[in-house]
């Protein structure tokens, strides 16, 4: 099934995000990752939401969000070339024999290291969905305790 | 009113999103952010939700958090030492002139230029909620096109 990046622009009111949700979870979409956040704009919240599914039954659940008054434009990315970021947390167990190999796989991911303590350090890493399975797939022997991952968030790029 | 960061982990059954955003706007918080993401282990997603409102009625929340079925646990940061960050998009107008003080801005900022055109860049940065917030006033003056941030997502610190 076809993987889906859309882009919700919304009226900030109570209860849009939960009608938006339950439109995807209705039609049966399971909704991969969500992301709400603030715009450029106070009144506005922007969400993106990553989506497997059907074309065709997309193109429904698209055309039923068009027609919410909250919902001010709906963007689906799959189309265009886009650019797309998450972030995560990685809490990974960690002694002294062990750090320096984990800071070397950090070096080799850009992440960057938020916070040490004697058996545990916390990574920041940015990148594409690919980029962080790959990150988390390679930290993932020296133990992962806990893990925090936004969802994606998309922008169209300009440079065609 | 008092800033809640809010981490729940869920079962990825369709329909948990609605119903627990429903639950934080049935009793009137407004969702400040909103994140899900995958975890360590693939039958689960973390939620992490900023929302303002009373500390009372927030506990009331968390307990009815507690009582659905497909939460497993759910933790509020506020009352200890945590991590939090969050990525932001941002699609800025830049021209030969600007463009070189708009690079600066970034390197201050340790923000990553993720795609150039001639007339705009695409900015990646993470960070708090207030380091956003300063970056993106540094950067209003040079006219923000579109922006695109994930919710907060929160891990506790271990080094106390």
């Amino acid at each position: 099934m076809k993987r889906h990046t859309i882009s919700v622009l919304v009226e900030n009111h109570p209860g849009v995000l939960a009608r938006i949700a339950g439109l995807f979870s209705g039609r049966g979409f399971n909704i991969e990752s969500l992301s709400v956040g603030e715009t450029e704009d106070p009144t506005a919240s922007r969400m993106t939401v990553v989506v497997r599914g059907d074309d065709l039954i997309l193109e429904q659940v698209t055309k039923q969000l068009n027609k919410l008054v909250d919902v001010i434009k709906v963007s689906d990315f799959t189309k265009e070339q886009f650019i797309e970021r998450e972030l995560v947390l990685i809490k990974v167990s960690a002694d002294g024999r062990s750090r320096s190999e984990i800071l070397q796989i950090c070096d080799v991911f850009r992440a960057r290291i938020v916070d040490v303590a004697p058996k545990a350090v916390t990574i920041e890493a940015t990148g594409t969905e690919d980029k962080i399975k790959a990150l988390v797939n390679m930290l993932k022997p020296f133990g992962i305790r806990e893990m925090a991952r936004t969802g994606s968030v998309a922008l169209a790029r300009t440079s065609k």
